[in-house]
């Protein structure tokens, strides 16, 4: 049950075991991107609120945080400013407002929160992090293959094996829609329904067509050819009557030609049912897939006319857009390799040598270990070696009026608790290298 | 003037020169604060707006971002979130969410945005980043020097040099108020005063404190002590006539002591007149001054009952905040040294050699190196020459059709447009050490 000190609904405080593995994964993502010569871009958490609203249309808008406009204007009771939705719209904003001061094409990555009012669900978050990667500016194909090659190593240096990359194109689904002999104006609820082939029985969508409009057995011969076993030959054998679809075909085989050799061919796989919901992409799309999770945990494609849509200037676009939130969850393990929390745990046995003690922690500190004193008010050593082993260390740096006597350290395993003592002056040497002492 | 692309007033767009120049100032901020066993935080960008509101008094209130209600309620014009005003009021809602569940003393570092509706000016923002380092749950001397040391280790890996922390403690303030005969109603608002002997002139200092009720030759007589060539030693003299004074003394001397050996003495002086405006401090407290930069660039101190305030749970605290966006302006010098945007750029000199020109940049990307294909529309080596050399790129990668009929690739050094063929297999262990080759 929620309480007064819950973070507010739909949002979570990240302690430091989640923060960390997530900011692994942000690192090694950072990394691929910048492999490719892509740069980072950081906007504003908010953005004017004519900036971000009328662009996904009212569903999106309602889901729009606002901002109240401040000062004598806060009575009125009206927002001037809103939280980011997406990663999309501040890059359309950038594009138009930096011009000629980016390089061109610009190649942008961009990892970062963005804030939806939808209801709070089990991995449906109101503040929730994404991760885009886009290239503006080019109509090239290899812009769209650098795209999805980026994607693709970014999931493989997270450690994923088991995706699947579906790739299509836009025009492949147009000549579907002509060859099958759909009315044009049917065209973009058809593709709705046959998107759902992926959660829905040939049958249901067959039944969804009809509903929608479409001829009885023209939706089964449809649903019948996505779907049989051998969907990707008899399509493409449908395509060669339609120039649309040739095309698409085209687009779709110059991606796959380019992308071999560094996306190994068992996880790319042309799939014509493959749809994507949004109608703003123009060319290649594609679609991340991994076994036993629903839905997707990436897409991404070629967007000609969206930055212009957007309030940005007309340039063609290609990007990705990775669900990090569902990606990390696969990820989890190899990230779980987080290490405890300190290397090296200094207690404190008296007043009098509390200085000394601080010193031999900023002593380790300076070999490269995680170093914490103990910072309690009890003074006695049992108490403070538990300190010492629930915070995950595995050393000790013991030093009480013995050692003060004899110029030394006590130098304790809290693994296998034998203790050795060292001149205060071999400290550095030892902690630099205790491996070579005490397990060679 | 700013134009309907610009981001909102107060706001920063990020793009890549500076984007990297604060990733690396944040990364090695989080390596120090690791170093000592403080763990990460990140809470979200909003809290209920209960959370935060009256927590600094109204003038406070006014500065924070209220969020609208959404759906039905959006028309009423009432905000229930508010973006995060500050990392500490989130911290006392952590403390006490988590409880038993956050390490005990809970040492945590919190590096992100806050937003804050001032009048946006030179250096002033209104969505900047905090720094904050805190230990709570400790009342040991240990903790307050832990923190400071730690905030120390942050500036001097930013490679800043020309600091100085300036130490005091709030029981030396009282024993000033004390010894001097301030009556007691005044002391707070004659601190206030005193707080602004690094800005205003003594004699300015005596007529505000003169002002506030304070007789002129008390006064005198205060700001005379603070400000004589020998104040450190005056002042240690006469807090020698009160218990606060004296106890304010030992814990600056305590500090001094356990910071000895891991800040330069150079570094770090009792500064008796340092005054901190907050009153929530109750016990050490200290400030980064740096040459030529008005005001501090960071602060800090014990703060045993503020979590209790901002109400999270009853337990003794101490933390340092780093003004991180006056700190990345003086260590812009170190920052600066990012490298080009990528290391090997390869041009498309036709269609059917694409495909292989793309393979090559994989293999470059293997090697580690940053590699970017040409994406634009020009057929012409020379034209995508310029491309790669304004890219920042040390090398080319071409392939034309004699490369493909003799097997081979040439690597083309941009600097001294010198250019060697290697036969296609040579290029990995050419790519992975190419100064072996051409520099040795």
């Amino acid at each position: 049950m929620p309480t007064q000190f819950d973070p507010p609904s739909g949002t979570r405080d990240f302690l430091a075991a989640e923060y960390e593995k997530r900011e692994w994964a942000f690192g090694e993502l950072r990394s691929v991107f910048r492999s490719y010569g892509f740069e980072p871009l950081q906007t504003p958490a908010f953005e004017r609120i004519d900036v971000l609203l009328g662009k996904y249309g009212d569903e999106a808008d309602k889901l729009v945080f606002k901002i109240l406009r401040r000062g004598e204007h806060e009575a009125s009771g009206e927002a001037d400013l809103a939280l980011r939705y997406d990663m999309t719209v501040p890059l359309a904003r950038v594009a138009a407002a930096y011009g000629s001061q980016l390089p061109m094409p610009y190649k942008r990555y961009a990892i970062g929160p963005v804030w939806r009012a939808d209801r709070p669900g089990k991995g449906r978050y109101r503040e929730f992090t994404q991760c885009d990667v886009d290239t503006l500016g080019s109509s090239s194909p290899l812009a769209d293959a650098e795209v999805l090659c980026a994607h693709h190593d970014a999931m493989a240096r997270l450690g994923l094996t088991g995706f699947t990359i579906l790739l299509n194109a836009r025009q492949v689904l147009f000549g579907l829609l002509e060859v099958f002999g759909v009315p044009e104006e049917l065209g973009e609820n058809v593709l709705i329904s046959l998107d759902k082939l992926d959660k829905l029985s040939p049958a249901e969508v067959i039944s969804e067509l009809t509903g929608r409009g479409l001829a009885a057995v023209r939706g089964a011969e449809l649903v019948g050819a996505m779907t049989a076993p051998d969907a990707t030959d008899r399509i493409r054998t449908a395509l060669k009557g339609s120039d649309l679809g040739l095309a698409g075909l085209d687009q779709v085989d110059e991606v796959l030609n380019l992308v071999s050799g560094q996306i190994p061919a068992e996880r790319i796989a042309f799939t014509p049912r493959m749809v994507r919901g949004l109608s703003y992409y123009t060319g290649p799309i594609w679609e991340l897939a991994a076994a036993g999770v629903p839905g997707s945990i990436g897409s991404g494609g070629r967007y000609d006319h969206l930055i212009a849509q957007l309030g940005g200037p007309d340039m063609p676009g290609t990007g990705a857009s990775i669900g990090i939130e569902r990606v990390l969850m696969l990820a989890s393990e190899r990230a779980e390799a987080a290490r405890g929390r300190i290397d090296v745990a200094v207690p404190v046995l008296a007043h009098d040598l509390a200085a000394q003690s601080f010193r031999l922690a900023g002593i380790a500190r300076a070999a490269g270990l995680r170093t914490s004193v103990y910072l309690g008010s009890s003074g006695k050593l049992s108490k403070q070696l538990r300190w010492a082993s629930d915070s995950g260390a595995r050393w000790c740096l013991i030093y009480g009026s013995a050692e003060h006597a004899a110029g030394a350290v006590t130098v304790r395993d809290l693994a296998s608790a034998e203790q050795r003592q060292l001149p205060l002056a071999d400290l550095p040497d030892y902690l630099r290298n205790p491996a070579g002492t005490e397990d060679g």
